[in-house]
């Protein structure tokens, strides 16, 4: 039905979900749109199998989330029971992404599968379909579905569709495909409400935060290529919550003259002392990874983070000449992409 | 081949484009990314049919569009010929929006067809099809193609995915159907980048756009569910630039508590006497495009814009109130949508 034939679903992946009664579905700690996607959608797709399905996460349900077909029914740790004779991961790299949701000892006999788009997965599974073409897990079980040809109904595809709309910034990112957009459609079609969608996850914010920004913005910097803000504890205190870090991300990655941009957030560290969340971004053509990684965080080439000791004059003093100083380096020994 | 038959494309505007062979394409003043998209897409489809066609708009080519395949052919008000046997008109709701491009006198005898998605379209052409279910007029270019048989070019889709691109936000205005969807995915398809015209046309600012948010952001304001801000000709001026309207609205119009949001930019009237730029948005379920026609302007029900004589203050302390009434009415008798 869908041109999707260029994804391999493994068949013994196929073979285990059928032969299953009362499956486990889990995904991970910390969770965004595509982990409650991808879990809710595999539940509400075994169910249409016929089979008994149960969704689990690490942590409480977040508020922006419970809008989600099946989102009341999540459990936690202590929700699951002992008797599933299969458990799906979902949208994870690695078994610790679980959190204290999989219990090792408990479910030592059960088999556990992985379904995931991270090229950095770990191949936790007994079987694992990982496939980093996808640009999110909820595509992938778009896929899937059509694969176990399932009707899809109103549930499934509000969940598969939150999972692809919140891991592509709604179509924004580079690894939106045309496979992506038809996996989308087909959600569409399938009753699910694209604009409701991103107005209830991606494009909403309290009034505080126009607030926020303006002070923010007013202190916005630009220096070789370089463009950055902070956020101080008294900024975030004024606004009365955390902010909306991805999309100020988003905005200063947009300044025409920078190729490389940084969010620089106050915190409280764990022992009480001062410390600073850093937010990178790179254009195409550069990378940003490498220097969190090197600072102890971790990222991708156009996305990645790390927290550091200080404050945030100190960190801002000592990361902002690290990045002029990079970017540097790579207009001169690379060829940006564009 | 596209599952598009819900359009109906009147019989008699392909048999004129049929019988043509020197066409003049013609987009609107205040140029927009659907505007560059349409009119140079036209272009392309009407070279594909083995026609002459030139594109003409009554601006300069904006920097920013002059990527797009052909944005260096685009003539303006002196660069077009008296032997066209066939004008059409794109993206337009009436024939002032061609400006000077449009000489009544000189092209008096040359057929003037209209294709448009704007619902407030006067039919000014001989033939109009005007499909407001499109979210964009290069939407509806995508079905023209497909029903002329004519093979999709990589310069033609680049023209056209910006044009859906632009108009929807990337598709994120609640006019994006599962059709907006599947026509980007043959655009991408046919050779057109996507995450290459978001970074163009969608993701991209002068550093100075941040200090102009700031200044402007700082009086945000909240009243009864609409959310708005000002922009003074002074704070224009302190960034060199016209700012980001349309990157602004799509901020305001996440505010939470917001069911309705303007931007009221002061400009120097064509008479030199002060005037208001008036940009409008609603929420799903909330319409903006009635109260912006009654004022002389036009757009859709989730944006709309008029153009108002006065200060800032005077047009904001009369738009303001009719836009609280306006949404307490639509409160009071409609259902919203969600």
């Amino acid at each position: 039905m869908m041109s999707t034939d260029i994804f391999d679903i493994p068949m013994e992946l196929l073979a285990r979900i059928e032969a299953a009664h009362n499956i486990l579905c889990i995904s991970h700690v910390n969770a965004d749109g595509d982990a409650y996607g991808s879990v809710l959608g595999m539940m509400w797709m075994l169910r249409g199998l016929g089979k008994r399905a149960c969704a689990a996460m690490p942590d409480p349900v977040l508020p922006d989330f419970s809008f989600l077909p099946g989102a009341g029914e999540i459990v936690g740790p202590d929700g699951t029971a002992d008797d599933y004779d299969l458990i799906i991961g979902l949208d994870m790299s690695s078994a610790d992404r679980m959190g204290d949701v999989y219990d090792a000892e408990r479910f030592a006999n059960i088999p556990l599968v992985v379904i995931d788009h991270h090229i950095t997965n770990t191949h936790f599974g007994v079987v694992n379909w990982v496939e980093p073409r996808c640009a999110a897990t909820a595509q992938m079980l778009v896929i899937l579905n059509d694969r176990l040809g399932i009707e899809t109904d109103a549930h499934l595809a509000e969940c598969l569709l939150t999972g692809i709309v919140t891991d592509t910034l709604c179509f924004r990112t580079s690894n939106t495909t045309p496979e992506v957009l038809e996996s989308a459609m087909c959600m569409q079609r399938a009753g699910a409400h694209l604009a409701e969608i991103v107005r209830r996850t991606l494009n909403r914010m309290p009034f505080s935060t126009l607030r926020l920004w303006s002070a923010v913005l007013a202190g916005a910097h630009l220096d070789q290529g370089v463009t950055w803000v902070t956020v101080s504890r008294e900024q975030l205190g004024q606004a009365g919550h955390e902010g909306d870090d991805s999309r100020l991300s988003s905005i200063l990655s947009s300044v025409n003259e920078a190729d490389m941009s940084a969010i620089f957030t106050e915190k409280l560290g764990a022992n009480g002392r001062p410390a600073v969340e850093c937010s990178f971004r790179a254009k195409p053509g550069f990378n940003v990874g490498e220097l969190a990684f090197q600072l102890g965080g971790g990222g991708h080439a156009p996305a990645s983070g790390c927290t550091l000791a200080g404050s945030l004059a100190e960190v801002v003093g000592r990361i902002v000449p690290m990045l002029i100083a990079e970017r540097r380096r790579q207009v001169e020994t690379c060829r940006p992409a564009f």
